[in-house]
């Protein structure tokens, strides 16, 4: 499909929708539709929700208005003009307002017209195949102080197929949705009404962080990095002299008064490992320095963008600053590479793909050492032979910048591992080190991270998994269920010796086997170990996989030792 | 020495302290002057800064003051008298205007006379040896937003030998300040410009902070705790739910505005973890439920009363919430008990005081509550054989509790373990779970804390070593020295079998050995590894322990093994 082809595709069948919304109720007020990713929305101002009844109403209208092949025509009008076009739709009106240009456009199709700056396809007609597929709510430019608005989401395409295999794939994902599946496996919640983008971790989630971030602390011991833990709070100035409250502000939390102080929620770590950094003159000798933090930070996302895991307004970074000399920029980009793989490789995501971001217009530091760390960086990508795109002119306007994506098993594209070259903060904070010489010098420093955001990462893999996760991050591995009571004591002293090596529970419910086995299988415990007369008899154990049924029949010993494997 | 006789006479020598500052500096304004915990201060507000020769000259009044023998003498007057006395005293007018009785008491020796509750002794000469021992900074009414104070300190006691033990003592506990020992082992950093009260954990700090942690989670886990993950932040109806913009609205940070929506930054975990409870019906069968989290906590502490990491703005709490049943009370604290010596005694504490506060006179619950969930602590530390004290009427308004003091090796007593039992939150939030006979009843919710504030701890630990961490916790265990820079291959290769096992370093300076072995030393390094060609020839390595010396000559498979014994 052409992507280009595709937004004008969806934006039209965005106008439809809206077209046949208005013929139906006149009274709703129009916000804006375009496309998206995949398919449509548009958001709606109307006080009673859209029913399934409504919806099906709309569809109805929206064949028809495709059935008519109506031509799509552009018209270019003056503002004044406009605002006479738009007197009944405050929403539009206010769109309006910030439009500077003198001129604007709209797109008509029959008797339907939509301040719009397209592009759109030719006629309606070109609309084949399409699907209203959900409502939700939404705010008014996505700002929860402003109107809450319905918004319905579409998608449509020229084949049948097309839709059917997108309609498919959507089946798939929601079986996947991290929101549904996160909650029903207990592993964390959200409360907006304690605050939208929140995350609390439940046992279940938490363990499954834990084992994540001690997997993450001792890869990284390893690798010649050390741990740092900095506060989640620092006093303003701390954020001007970082220049986060000029061009960050917008992300961040309003400030706190206290008195004369005012303190201020951290969005990000890197401030804090500078100031450490500051504490001790620093040498050629002692790089490359390399801190790592599990810093938690936050940013105010607007209500209207958050999503689950993936878009929060509070996650931890798997953030690191490496400090070193201009020559040993390529090696530590070479070595974070092979970070990135490994880690990635360990959690089952093969498939990435890599970006390149060069100097933008607007940047601060020399052309000359742009120039430098951008070949750096380069040199890095091909030393690993890692495939990559360069997105010209992308880079932040502090450095130059890698930004890998990884694709789960529905293909979806996430951004997850970052290294950033940053020309900016060693300037801010007057960084200096000794050289050889004898001479001070600044250093360079890179930010990382690998995972990206702890939670962002954890939602990506409640969807690659499925809620499966493989056995050595299971929050329950093996769960053991004597068939009636008499079972329990020989059940329990089984669990006794599992309990040293792995995770386990013991289904002591009086419940049958068969709603225990399903209840695990549910829960998606890897393991089930069953316990019957049989296997007492024997000192043996029946064990049964998840989603594979029954493997046989083993001694405690052999299972151990199996199971260990997989660990 | 009798407490509260002290406490007189500490009061007393302040006033003295004061009518020396007053003759010499008849200009500088008073504030207060008490006794503290040991000895006294008076806070002087003066432009320039006292300077050690005023301070000699000050004590020199004192000695005057002494050698005069002036009776003390209490005095009553009428408020508008005092106002009178202390029209030139406008920091004692500011108290004055606080005080409600009509009447109000001052204490006057010689020509000197103070507003003051006393008691105070009876004459000058009982004074016998006293020093001034600091000034410091602080704030009128430790309010960083008010006039800066200059403090005076000092000491004094009835026999020499008193004064000087305790000097000795000083001296003592300022060779083990963690505030000194803390930077310059490399271990943490505050900086009050970019705010008070708030840790940089540097990497050495860091390492101990990890093994603490890793430790404390791994030996919860095995004691039947499930980890879990909160955010910092919530919203601010969650607190008023809670009940904490009510009763300890002081303590906290202001909230951050965002649109129509307002965030708190968290000086409890409590709430989240009841909110997690709250996500599903809970049963009696799965109590007792134990959640652990080292959770960051923020409370605005005034500038004044902040002293490096004992009294910090950010600390992380080792909490945990137990929910269960009446009858699991004293199992369930027992259990807590176990815990708080292992881990303590895991520490090196052995000796500490117990406390057990009771009912207040303003309190929730039923007084049967109260009245069984009291002796339910009380059998726990009966059935433990632990010592203790009961404090009546000193439980927080909510439920009885247990506080554990730990006293280290200087005999100095900390705060540390608390046990607390909730009967406010459980309403509150509407907690419940299903009991055998179907019915819904409240869970018991035990707020629990062993090591108390992570922060805290660490600070007490550096100065309970002296910085000379056990081998265990040593940021760095082992640190190889070749003699010469032909030594540095064997060196290297000795590090390479030793740091699969333990955190080594290898000093690879160009310097005499006597240098290096000075600073690892200095650095407090456990173990001192030193190869020359004698250990080269033979194969072998040279140990020297800290503190003690050479230990001899080993083979590196004998150092492994001894050194692993102590991890």
């Amino acid at each position: 499909m052409d992507k280009k082809y595709m937004e004008r595709y969806w934006h039209t069948s965005s106008h439809i929708l809206a077209q046949a919304v208005k013929k139906l109720f006149p009274d709703v007020k129009l916000g804006t539709g375009p496309a998206i990713e995949n398919g449509f929305y548009y958001d709606f101002y109307r006080e009673e929700p859209f029913t399934p009844d409504d919806i099906e109403k709309i569809s109805k209208g929206m064949e028809d208005i495709i059935r008519q092949n109506l031509p799509v025509e552009k018209i270019s009008v003056s503002k004044d003009e406009a605002k006479k076009i738009l007197k009944d739709e405050p929403f539009k009106l206010e769109i309006l307002e910030g439009i500077k240009e003198e001129t604007v456009t709209f797109y008509r199709q029959g008797d339907f017209i939509d301040l719009c700056e397209g592009p759109h396809i030719s006629s309606t007609g070109e609309i084949k195949h399409f699907k209203i597929l959900s409502t939700a709510a939404s705010y008014w430019r996505g700002d929860e102080t402003r109107e809450s608005m319905q918004r319905i989401y579409g998608v449509s395409f020229p084949e049948k197929a097309q839709l059917d295999q997108y309609l498919k794939f959507l089946e798939e994902a929601k079986e996947r949705d991290h929101r549904t599946l996160g909650p029903k496996l207990d592993l964390f919640s959200i409360h907006p009404e304690f605050g939208s983008g929140l995350i609390y971790w439940h046992p279940k989630g938490s363990i499954v962080r834990k084992i994540i971030e001690d997997f993450w602390k001792d890869v990284h011991i390893k690798n010649g990095y050390q741990i740092v833990y900095t506060p989640h709070i620092a006093d303003l100035s701390l954020w001007e002299r970082s220049g986060h409250t000029g061009f960050y502000k917008e992300n961040m939390f309003t400030p706190m008064e206290m008195g004369n102080k005012v303190f201020q929620l951290k969005p990000m770590n890197c401030p804090f490992h500078i100031i450490i950094y500051n504490t001790k003159l620093r040498s050629y000798r002692d790089f490359p320095i390399r801190w790592a933090e599990l810093g938690t930070v936050y940013r105010y996302e607007k209500q209207g963008v958050l999503h689950g895991l993936l878009r929060v307004r509070g996650f931890t970074q798997d953030d690191a600053h490496i400090f070193c000399t201009e020559e040993q920029i390529e090696e530590e980009v070479v070595k974070v590479l092979d970070l990135v793989s490994f880690f990635l490789g360990k959690f089952g995501f093969t498939e990435y793909k890599t970006f390149l971001s060069t100097r933008p217009e607007k940047y601060v530091g020399s052309p000359d050492g742009w120039e430098k760390a951008t070949i750096a960086l380069e040199n890095a990508l091909k030393k690993k032979e890692m495939g990559y795109e360069i997105d010209p002119g992308e880079g932040v306007f502090y450095g130059p910048k890698i930004d890998i994506k990884i694709r789960d098993c529905l293909k979806r594209e996430w951004q997850c591992s970052t290294i950033q070259v940053d020309f900016n903060i060693p300037e801010r904070f007057a960084l200096k080190y000794t050289d050889k010489d004898g001479s001070f010098k600044t250093p360079i420093l890179i930010h990382r991270a690998i995972l990206g955001s702890i939670e962002r990462f954890f939602g990506v893999l409640i969807e690659h998994y499925k809620g499966n996760f493989p056995f050595w991050l299971a929050p329950e591995q093996i769960r053991v269920l004597p068939i009636s009571e008499r079972h329990l004591p020989y059940a329990e002293k089984i669990g006794g010796l599992l309990e040293p090596h792995f995770r386990i529970q013991i289904d002591t419910r009086n419940e049958k086997i068969n709603r225990k086995i399903r209840d695990a299988e549910e829960e998606k415990v890897p393991y089930i170990i069953i316990i019957g007369d049989k296997e007492e008899e024997k000192n043996t154990i029946a064990l049964r996989k998840h989603g594979e049924g029954m493997l046989g029949t083993f001694t405690t010993d052999e299972i151990i030792r199996k199971l260990k494997e997989c660990q």
